[in-house]
């Protein structure tokens, strides 16, 4: 990647590459307010719920080094920061990370520590990134083609990806030899962010309209979906971005098998199911037309969620940093969270 | 409709709507050869199912008159407008049933004989969509919204449409209160043409990406699913618009009924199942943009066939001029065939 995804530069600024400029144009953000990260992260400029952690992390201390370092300020800033999107359980996890640890420092400590703090995730990300896409590797071992939606690359996380990154290590490990890829409406994250990734690593790719996935799946080009996740409920229901849902009825109906990517951080033991993840609703000009144009006349309603839950019954399994989880997904990501605790004390 | 969607100018003409720039503009198309009608059916100026019948037969009028009345002449000019686009069945039963007409008139009669076929045809199929329409009515009473694909109104066949004729015959009725439309991409046709048509109507409209259909589906805010079709085999295994299979699968699993709108002359009791249906490719360019606008980078290749096959099991019943067919299809869709045939001899 000649341009970095995102660079921390402390004390008072957070690059990042703008995504929606992507991939006609390689532009990075310099974001120097906690309200240029809040909109940068509102108009999906960053984005990926990994990559969405670090960037509240370092949106913190980068508001504790221009709007103070006292216990409210920081608390504040802290809910703006998780608050801008409600759906990926990333953001608001690592955010409030930082926020306990700074807390629990003395105030002259904590813009330092604050950006220690962000880097450490960073790092701790690409290491988890590299391993999950071991496990992942490993897992699809002999399947020639997988089919991916959205970006769930080195653009959603900072490393080399979840669903993305498993799809490059299966790439590398020589078994896989082509990526099929949705165009992901309503923002295309497949058609310009995945294909962009893809082509830049010489991994075949196969670009496909959303409406085209449940006609390859039956067609037996596919030994495998593979996706990321912006949150995973305690009983494996799984919110992902928009038409995750529909791959994941195709592939059930074809015996595919439907894997989803994703680390510790992903998996939220406090959201009991599906119906209990809050859905994003964004907003009605996105359907319709896309940039500039409009394909669509005038005065008709839209209906646009960001994300879907798939029910935990399509589910495969989930490619984590320490294995492959299994069903009954209740007992498997209980143990896995309560061993991944057990780790990090 | 200010404009006419398709009118027959004999002996030379025929004027048409293009589609392709819908909603923004209205330009008829004025086809005077053979040529430039495979060039707008090939373009997807001119489309639809049921429409592409009418067109075909009236192309042959116009070959007729062109080109010359000789049976082989006319042969030749049957086969260059039926083979146009491979899926839809219409287009090659009506221009071949145009021909067959012709070849039993005597030379000199056969350019007046046609045009008067293509006229017929275009009579039936306006009285056929609104019978039809009350069929649908009658089926889907008391189911407040729909969800449609593609387009299927008056646009597709001429009259006032199969599905969408089927859904503006439920709001006419008093039932139905709002149609869901998807996109379509790559050509999106419920963006451009469904969306434009209900709004004309008066009917409201709730636009949808692609990929929020089975969210929406899953929501429980959609009664029905009701889509029209371009192939329905023997057996009720149905090709429709790339997208539609997706939408049955996912109605399924909601245990919302799905409905295929069809009249007999898309029926084809000559193809057993689905895996007999031929299905168009088209251009890759189709993918990963649209118009003059690209979103995804150079280097990848493109998965774009234009429909998919939606099997039997997975469709609650097939709604045609003459009442609901419903399972076992095969004997139903027989049933159905064979009473048109007598109706007609």
């Amino acid at each position: 990647m000649t341009a970095p995804i995102l660079r921390f530069d402390p004390p008072g600024r957070i690059l990042a590459i703008d995504q929606t400029l992507l991939p006609h144009e390689e532009r990075l953000l310099e974001l120097e307010s906690v309200e240029a990260v809040c909109e940068a992260i509102a108009m999906l400029r960053v984005r990926g719920a990994p990559l969405l952690g670090l960037v509240g992390a370092a949106a913190l201390a980068l508001a504790a080094h221009r709007n103070g370092t006292g216990d409210d300020t920081l608390r504040r800033s802290a809910e703006q920061i998780a608050s801008t999107r409600p759906t990926a359980v990333d953001l608001r996890a690592l955010t409030e990370a930082a926020l306990a640890h700074a807390l629990g420092l003395a105030e002259r400590l904590r813009v330092d520590a604050l950006w220690r703090f962000a880097d450490g995730l960073y790092e701790e990300r690409i290491a988890q990134d590299r391993r999950m896409g071991d496990v992942g590797a490993a897992e699809l071992a002999g399947i020639e083609a997988v089919l991916t939606h959205c970006n769930s690359g080195e653009l959603a996380t900072g490393g080399i990806g979840t669903g993305l990154g498993v799809i490059r290590s299966a790439w590398e490990a020589g078994s896989l030899k082509r990526c099929f890829a949705t165009e992901t409406r309503p923002l295309l994250q497949g058609a310009r962010l995945t294909a962009w990734e893809l082509v830049r690593l010489g991994i075949p790719v196969t670009l496909l309209p959303d409406t085209a996935a449940a006609a390859l799946i039956g067609s037996g080009q596919v030994g495998a979906v593979v996706t990321g996740a912006d949150r995973v409920a305690a009983n494996g229901d799984a919110a992902n971005k928009i038409g995750t849902y529909g791959l994941a009825l195709a592939a059930a109906r074809h015996g595919v098998p439907f894997y989803i990517a994703a680390p510790a951080s992903t998996f939220d033991a406090a959201t009991p199911n599906g119906a209990a993840i809050p859905i994003e609703f964004r907003n009605a000009r996105e359907v319709g037309g896309f940039g500039g144009v409009r394909w669509s006349p005038a005065g008709h309603d839209a209906y646009n969620p960001a994300f879907d839950v798939t029910p935990n019954d399509l589910i495969r399994g989930f490619i984590t940093e320490s294995g492959v989880l299994r069903p009954p997904f209740d007992e498997s990501i209980r143990e896995f969270l309560g061993s991944t605790a057990k780790m990090r004390a």
